[in-house]
C-alpha cells in the first residue's frame, strides 16, 4: 500500500526527510532532463542516490490522478506515515526539548472534528508551520481517510497523527512532558497575540460550532481567542486553526524580550 | 428572492445595521421566549422596533434548513446585499478614510479564485477580520454561488462583494483612492509581519496553485509573504488569507511605534 504525494517541495522533503518510506518516484515525460529547473535534477538525482526507481509517467497519467493540482510533473508513492502513540509522542516531545538548537516543540490537538476537509486543511496548516504532530480523538471525531490525505495535500505522509483513545489524559501528559496547554475559545479574556506561544506548547482547538468540551477546557494551562470584529458568529475551525499557528510561528521569529509574558 | 442568515450575533448585527434590509425573523419554538438567554429577547426585541415580522418555526424546519450548522435557533430572511460596483468601493474607501474615528480601510482581493469554497472561506474571514468589501474579477474567477453564500455563513449578507471587470485597473483606482496595495507571494522577500498592515491597504490574493497574475504582481506596491516549514509546497488560498487577515487586525490591535514602516 502506498500514497502519492505531489510537487518539487513535498518529494524533495520527503527524499531528505523519510528517504525510507519512498517506494518509487515519478517524473512527467519531458520533464525528466530537469531543464530549467534545478530542483527537478536535485529529485533525480536525490532519488538515485537512496537507490529508488525513478520512472518517466505521462502527463496524461498526472491528469488523471491529481486533476488540476499544482503537481509540477513530479510525484513520489510513499508508505503511508503510521498514526503515533502516546508513547511516540510523548518521545518526540522529549526528543525536540533536548536537542539544542531546535524550535520548542509545537503540537496541534483537535478536539472532536467531525469535517474531512477541516481535519485535512490543518494537517496542511500544521505541517506549513512545523507543528510536530496533530493529536485527535479516537472516538466521536473524524479520522483519517482518504479525503483528509487528499486535502492535506501531501501532509498527512509528512506530519505524524497520533489517535489518542482518551484526550484529556493525553493533554496531562503532554504537560508533564513539558508543553503547555492553550486552549482557543471565543470567551477567552486574552487574545492570542497578548499570550506567549512562543515556547513548547499544545494548541487545542475545539470542534465545528460547539467549540472546546468542558473537560477539555478545563485541563487548558491558558485560553487564548482571536480578534473578531465582524457580523459572522464565528471563524471556520480550519481559518482559526491557521490564524493561532502563524501567531505561534510569528512569535517564534519575533526576537525575545518584545513578548508579553503570561 | 431572499437569504436566510443564522445564528444569534450574524442576526443580532444584520438588525442593528441593515434592518432595512431584513424582511422578518424566525425563531425556533420553545427558544421565543428567551428565557435564559438575553441575547434572544435582544434580537426580538429589536425585530420589533424595526417592525419586522416575528415567526415561530418548529425546530424541525431550522434541522431541514441547516443541518448540523450552529443556528441557535434564530434566522432571518434577508434581501441580498447586492454586488458593489467600482465607484461604490471607492465611495466606501474614501468615506471611512474621511471618518475620524473608523479603522482604516482594509480591502481583501482575490486574483481569480477557482473553488466556490474558498471563495465563501475568504468571505467569512473578511467579515470576521472586518473588511470593508471583498474584491473579484468578473471573468475566470468563481462568483456568487448558492454554495459560496453557505460556505460564509451569512458574511454575504454582510460584505459586499465587488465584481469587477478589469483587475489590473481597479486595484490602480484603490491606489488613487489612498490604499496601499498589498501582493501575497511566497517569494517575497519580507515577511507580512516585518511589514507595516496596519494602514489602509489592499491586500491580494492569487489564485489556488497558481498564485498571483504577473500584471497583478506588478500592480502592487509591496508583496509579502508567510513563514512556511513544513514539507507542503503551499499554504491553502483561504487558510492563507485567514492569515494575512489576522496580521493586518493584530497590527491595527497593536500599539503604534512597535512596527517596522514599510
Amino acid at each position: 500500500m502506498s500514497e502519492k504525494v505531489y510537487g518539487l517541495h513535498a518529494v524533495r522533503a520527503l527524499l531528505l526527510r523519510h528517504a525510507e518510506r519512498v517506494n518509487a518516484v515519478s517524473v512527467a515525460e519531458g520533464r525528466a532532463e530537469g531543464r530549467g529547473d534545478p530542483r527537478m535534477a536535485e529529485i533525480q538525482s536525490l532519488a538515485q542516490k537512496a537507490g529508488k526507481p525513478l520512472k518517466r509517467v505521462p502527463a496524461a497519467t498526472f491528469k488523471q490522478l491529481f486533476g488540476d493540482a499544482v503537481h509540477q510533473g513530479v510525484f513520489a508513492d510513499v508508505q503511508p506515515l503510521p498514526a503515533w502513540q502516546e508513547e511516540e509522542l510523548v518521545a518526540g516531545i522529549t526528543a525536540r526539548l533536548e536537542a539544542r538548537d531546535a524550535q520548542p516543540p509545537l503540537v496541534l490537538v483537535l478536539d472532536g472534528l467531525q469535517d474531512p476537509h477541516n481535519l485535512g486543511a490543518c494537517l496542511r496548516t500544521a505541517d506549513a508551520c512545523g507543528a510536530l504532530a496533530v493529536v485527535i480523538p479516537k472516538d466521536r471525531a473524524v479520522q483519517m481517510t482518504a479525503t483528509v490525505r487528499k486535502v492535506a495535500a501531501g501532509a498527512a505522509e509528512s506530519t505524524p497523527l497520533a489517535v489518542v483513545t482518551n484526550l484529556a489524559r493525553t493533554l496531562r501528559l503532554l504537560k508533564e512532558a513539558g508543553l503547555w496547554i492553550v486552549g482557543a475559545d471565543a470567551a477567552a479574556p486574552k487574545l492570542a497575540q497578548e499570550t506567549d506561544l512562543a515556547g513548547p506548547i499544545a494548541l487545542v482547538m475545539g470542534a465545528e460550532g460547539s467549540g472546546l468540551r468542558q473537560l477539555t477546557r478545563d485541563t487548558c494551562d491558558f485560553l487564548v481567542r482571536l480578534p473578531q470584529q465582524g457580523a459572522v458568529e464565528s471563524l471556520n475551525v480550519s481559518v482559526a486553526t491557521g490564524m493561532l499557528l502563524y501567531e505561534a510561528v510569528r512569535q517564534r521569529l519575533t526576537p525575545k524580550g518584545s513578548l508579553l509574558r503570561p
